[in-house]
Formats: C-alpha cells, structure tokens, sequence
C-alpha cells in the first residue's frame, strides 16, 4: 500500500495566449502569485467571471502557464449554479465538451467547448510509478479514511517525468469524503 | 446484495412552531407543496435565507412536519459561501454543533446550535431491515458504479416502522459520486 498527498482542485481555468488578450488586453501576460504542487504550475493573480445560462460565478482563478487551448474545470456543483452539462473528463481530451462566457476586464470570449468536471487521477513521477509498480493509465482505487470514509473507484493513473506525487479530486469529492489539501490517503490497487 | 434508492438532499431546515412563528409570523402554519420519499415527510412553499459570517444563502426550503427543534441540514460546499463549520451528526444530535442567521418574511432567528453535516444514512421499514439482515445502528458501505464509482463507507442504518427504504445523501456526496435522485445503489455489508 502506497500513500500519496491529496491536492483539492477548486474551480479553475487554463487560457490559451488567444483568450488571455481577448480577455485581459493585448499583449496581456499572466502574473504568477503562488506555485501549485505540479512543478511549472502556478496560481495567477488572474480571476475571470464565468457566465452560464442560469447564473455566474465571479472571480474564478486562472491557472498558468499559459496552454494550447482554454480548459474551464469545474465542480458539479458549479455546474448546477451556471447552469450548464460538462462531462467527466481527463484533462486536454474537451472535444464536445460544454461550453459557457468567460468575462474578463477587457472583453468576453464565448467558449464552445473546453468545460469539464475532470475526472479524479493520480499524478506520479516516472520513478515514483515504477515503485509504485503502476504505469500511466493504469486505473486505480484510493482509500479515504474518517467519518466520511470513501473508496474513490475509478482513479486515473497519469505519470510523466515532469510529474510530482499528488491525487486531484474536485471540492465535490473533497467535502464528500471530508478530504483537505495535503492529507495523506491510500492508493488501492486492483 | 440488496439494492436501495438513492434520494439526494439538497440544503434545508426543519423548524420548531417557535422558530416559524418567529420568521413567518404569529400563528403561522407550513403549506405543504410535495411529499417526500419517507412516509409524512414534506417539502413546504416556506424558505429562508441563511446568514453566516461570510455570506448568504437565498431560498432555502423548509421541510415540514414541524420539529421539536430547529435544524439545518447543509453540504460542506455551503458551509464554505456561509464561512461556518457544522460537524458531521446524525439527525437530531445537535448538541455542539453551528449555528447562523434564519432570515424570513416576518423576522430573524439567531440559532446558536442545529446546523449540521448530515451523517450519510440509510433509511430502511423494519421490514426492509429484517429481510436484509440488518439492524438500527449498523454500519454499512454503499457501492456506486459508474465514471464516478465510489464506495461509501460508514453508512448508518437507521430502522423504524415509519420510514421507507432510502438511501440519503447531500449534494456534495451525489455530484462526486454522479448519483442522482432515484438512482438504485447497493448495500454491502461488512
């Protein structure tokens, strides 16, 4: 049994350079203000508003570096507030995806797709997968312990050099289980 | 295996005569709008608004028949929008736990306890419990299939002629899962 840190994904947007100028100016870059677990990866002082066909949530966080393509990953939760359908999804795979408005101080972009719940994985170094005996898409199961105990099924494996050990759930599957950032929680294999 | 139905909770509150009496006026009586999954239980034309130190909820529905005493029944993602803290608890078991501001047409109630987590739970007919084998107070885990399996563990059972077998959990807990009202859900015991 293998024990890895949990990370708890608040709602949050990757931008492609595209977006970000229609959003926040020409020539607009992204101000770094708090490094994430994932190396490379920051928190920006960046927040834009999300706007769906039944409601809006207001500054929501973007997330550097900037990325090929604009991803919007929200709770369901959220999802009930605006109004809108994402799926379940590995990150990057937004094809059909939903779609919703991101509003920012210098314009709007009307997104057609790129809104998804993401769906629970597991990041891992390559030398952490391998002691592990785990490799990338492998599916797995996590144990949470406590008064709201949970086996999270259906756990996705995704391991890369660039990688640092960490479990992503979503606030939903966080305040279900009574998970908080950092605790330490138990990976299952079949 | 025995299957049971899943029936989800959004946020509501139970009101004492007193606290209704206090927020709608004197005299004042429930209007019952739809029955609920357990036998007597009803949701009411009644709402409230809720009000924390860090914010505020509108429109939460109360649920009738009247109680002995008031209680609030939140998901955790709620807690956070009102910036309160409610422990997890059975239903009733509300000595120590949160409290908030009841905002209604006729006036306010400053609760000092019954805001609540409710502890996941299973309601079953002593007839139900006796062909599953089980008892009032027991444990038991709940398994959901699905993109977003998971398995809940430390289900309480709770057993009484006047229930009706039901499988209840909050928001937070059906949109992690991706159970929605209805949906059948397995019972596994230890």
């Amino acid at each position: 049994m293998h024990k890895v840190t949990a990370g708890v994904s608040n709602r949050h947007l990757h931008v492609s350079q595209e977006d970000l100028e229609n959003l926040f100016g020409e020539g607009y870059e992204l101000t770094p203000v708090k490094d994430l677990g994932q190396p490379g990866q920051y928190a920006a002082e960046e927040t834009v508003t999300l706007k769906g066909p039944k409601g809006t949530i207001d500054r929501v966080r973007v997330l550097g570096p900037i990325r090929s393509k604009t991803q919007v990953e929200l709770s369901r939760t959220d999802s009930f507030v605006l109004g809108i359908n994402p799926p379940v999804r590995d990150s990057g795979d937004i094809e059909g995806s939903e779609g919703l408005t991101l509003i920012g101080p210098k314009g709007e972009v009307e997104l057609e797709k790129g809104v998804i719940l993401a769906k629970r994985h597991i990041h891992l170094h390559t030398s952490d997968a391998e002691k592990m005996d785990l490799q990338d898409k492998d599916l797995v199961k996590v144990d949470i312990e406590g008064e709201r105990g949970v086996l999270f099924k259906e756990v996705l494996v995704r391991v890369k050099d660039s990688y640092a050990a960490e479990f992503h759930i979503d606030t939903d599957e966080a305040n279900a289980a009574g998970v908080k950032n950092g605790d330490q929680v138990t990976i299952i294999k079949d």
